[in-house]
């Protein structure tokens, strides 16, 4: 029997990061300003962007190099492990192969650092003193904090009301990283005070805390925006994790049939499956990718594959997605981090164009799994990553009705010991299935702007 | 540079445990049997523990080989890191070289599994169906209903009322893995109605939750008792830690200077130390080891060197062991796993013998040293690992104001994501020192019982 954890050497850190667009057969509409509706350049950008990371958002150049200050804090937990889930594969009685590339070691406790890190530095370097973004789950603004904290930078960060009161030891973590954390809507801003003045009670939304943070950063010479998602580079910095799985999964003499992310925003699943679609485009592979969503937040499922603001003030420019529209209010699911009404440009580019696949699944399932994994592997996941067990489990079992033994890699993108408020919920029988009426979808897109 | 996680693969992971009773110029004088004030022999203990594990308790031999279905186990997440830290040396200007053996990517988040696992399966092999337990903080109550659930068995867990109430999620993780908690006192025992009519509002203590715990697995055939530090056959178990970063230190060229682990129980500064210890009785190695602990709590600095009981019932044999007292109360310190009245007898043993030193550490120095290191090295560390590294960043500090470039190890014991009340208190502060006047240890050491 191989090792259970397959690592590699801190020398083994790839020292590129792959820009998929070189690679890909259509590449996304370009983004548009959002009040010429003409393609933004990246003069629209630089108020809120370092031009390094304007820079990575438009190249097509394939390879880019890590600068090194990125890698040495890359080491602090980098190479992630690559697990074999022995166990797993035991209780579920498959011939499948089951691996995970395991992201919640990262000390913020998701693969979300890969990119913080990164967009501080290139920020520091272009001067900028601080950062501003939101937070849903919370994921993103303790990885932001942390490495704020690690170049010297401030970070403020805009955290989605109802998550601000919901998780406070979320919060903490920002805090201990010298973070100051605002409950979105606030007033702060003209955004949040225009949504305050219509809803006062409003609990927020991601999109609403993305203007905020937009509007903080538009406004000040020092400051600049980070996000977490969606956006090109933030994929590209991402697939350092999928560099490394195949490395890793080459030393266990494997090879993966199927890979498998959860899919938000998209950043975990295209960090650990763009590498294996180079490896479909350029080498003749055939491996199949899945994107696994929420069934409450079917963006890829069944959103509309159109034009959409990225945030509900509609000041970011408008971006070729699949997406359900702004008005879209997503029900309130334990995975905050997949809440969001669109998802990266190049992700719908690419499911779009046939060479991915996009699944949704519902809340019992997932905690369902989420348990069986951690009662096997011990680890309690994020209900985010759950979604991306769900659908590993539902092939493994797939691979015993046919007897096939295939080999599956998912991406475990982090702990969840900051969503036991999920379990306590779901231990106690409080979490429901949902079913989302197509009108429900259909009055959201209505909201879709007219290009 | 050399690289800043050193890692062995599992081939490498020990194939024994190390037995420090081997090697003691001394041994601790026999535990006693509650009712006769006798030496207690292996019959006094089998109602409540296996053969195996009360042969650990007392044999002499050097090298107890660790079982297969154990060491598959400790392949979750064994080998454990062992870290440079080079930012943390950054951040204090030291010459000192700073490595730390971090136990919290355990999937139960300590050191704790370590002996859980090998307790689980020495009763699975004895035919036990249910294990008790008390827990405080919750490391060790989460970390043996993990065990039980690998082993298929019930685990019942009576947890500190005050810690019940106050850590929800931990409660919560426990349950994922099908434990079942109750908070104590309680009154599914005696001693625990006994305690419930004296004082109706008691929040518990680990004495009264161990008194609990063992009436419960005395009274039937089908449960035995597990604990989580003090005896020797925990000790043993945690050597793992200890020979793993011996290996990892020749790998990286380096010996320490000092070794430095947090103590209550004893059992990750046993782990890490007692393989250290050994190489000064046997080697001519000339290594200091400090075992640090909470001013709040100063077992080992300022209690007596006494046979006193491990309960507040006065239900388990009676150790020789720095003790407080049964009737110590220790006040509301946020390290609850350091909280307890007595200490391991070994650890007892060679500190009266002068092999190791003991040092207490106050509060705010213990949250200082914490924020510094998690923003340096980027984890949160538990409370009670952060007194490990209270003395590491002390010990450190010394060397550079005399300028020698020591080498030193410390146990980072686990990982304080589910201690965040903790932080949140010390942020908004209300974190106080303690300042534990002479008098209040002098009427608790009145509990002391005649021997």
């Amino acid at each position: 029997m191989s090792e259970t954890k397959i690592y590699l050497s801190e020398k083994e850190i790839p020292t590129n990061w792959y820009n998929i667009m070189a690679d890909m057969p259509n590449l996304p509409k370009p983004p548009l300003n959002p009040q010429t509706m003409q393609p933004a350049g990246p003069p629209d950008l630089t108020p809120i962007f370092p031009m390094d990371l304007i820079m990575q958002e438009v190249t097509q150049e394939r390879w880019i190099v890590i600068p090194d200050e990125v890698r040495e804090l890359y080491k602090l937990w980098r190479p992630a492990p690559l697990v074999r889930a022995y166990r797993l594969e035991k209780v579920l009685d498959t011939p499948a192969k089951i691996f995970y590339k395991y992201e919640g070691a990262s000390p913020a406790g998701s693969h979300k650092l890969n990119t913080a890190i990164p967009q501080a530095y290139y920020n520091k370097q272009a001067g900028i003193k601080r950062l501003a973004t939101e937070t849903g789950a919370g994921q993103w603004g303790s990885a932001l904090a942390m490495a704020c904290k690690f170049f010297g930078l401030e970070c403020i960060v805009y955290m989605v009301k109802i998550s601000y009161q919901q998780k406070p030891y979320r919060r903490s973590l920002m805090q201990i990283f010298d973070a100051e954390v605002i409950a979105s809507p606030s007033d702060r801003t003209n955004a949040g005070r225009q949504i305050l003045a219509k809803s006062p009670d409003s609990l927020g939304s991601l999109g609403m805390a993305i203007s905020e943070a937009v509007e903080d950063a538009a406004g000040r010479e020092d400051t600049n925006y980070a996000l977490g998602s969606v956006l090109n580079h933030v994929m590209l910095h991402q697939t350092i994790i999928g560099q490394e799985a195949k490395a890793q999964m080459e030393k266990a003499d494997a090879y993966p049939d199927i890979v498998i992310g959860c899919c938000g925003g998209g950043s975990n699943f295209s960090g650990l499956g763009f590498p294996f679609v180079y490896d479909n485009l350029t080498k003749g592979k055939k491996v199949r990718l899945i994107a696994v969503e929420p069934e409450a937040c079917p963006t890829l499922t069944r959103g509309a594959f159109a034009y959409d603001f990225g945030d509900v003030a509609g000041m970011t420019p408008l971006l070729s997605m699949y997406t359900l529209g702004t008005e879209f209010m997503p029900a309130g699911i334990h995975a905050g981090g997949l809440r969001y009404h669109g998802d990266s440009p190049l992700v719908s580019q690419l499911l779009h164009d046939g060479l991915i696949e996009a699944k949704a699944v519902n809340q019992i399932g997932i905690f369902e799994s989420a348990l069986t994994f951690a009662r096997s592997e011990g680890i309690i996941p994020a209900p985010e990553s759950a979604h991306a067990i769900k659908g590993t489990i539902d092939e493994a079992l797939a691979c015993k009705e046919s007897g096939e033994a295939k080999t599956i890699l998912f991406g475990l993108s982090g702990h969840g010991h900051f969503d036991m408020t999920a379990y306590e919920n779901y231990l106690s029988g409080q979490i429901q299935d949902f079913s989302l009426p197509q009108e429900a979808l259909d009055n959201a897109l209505k909201s879709l702007p007219k290009v």
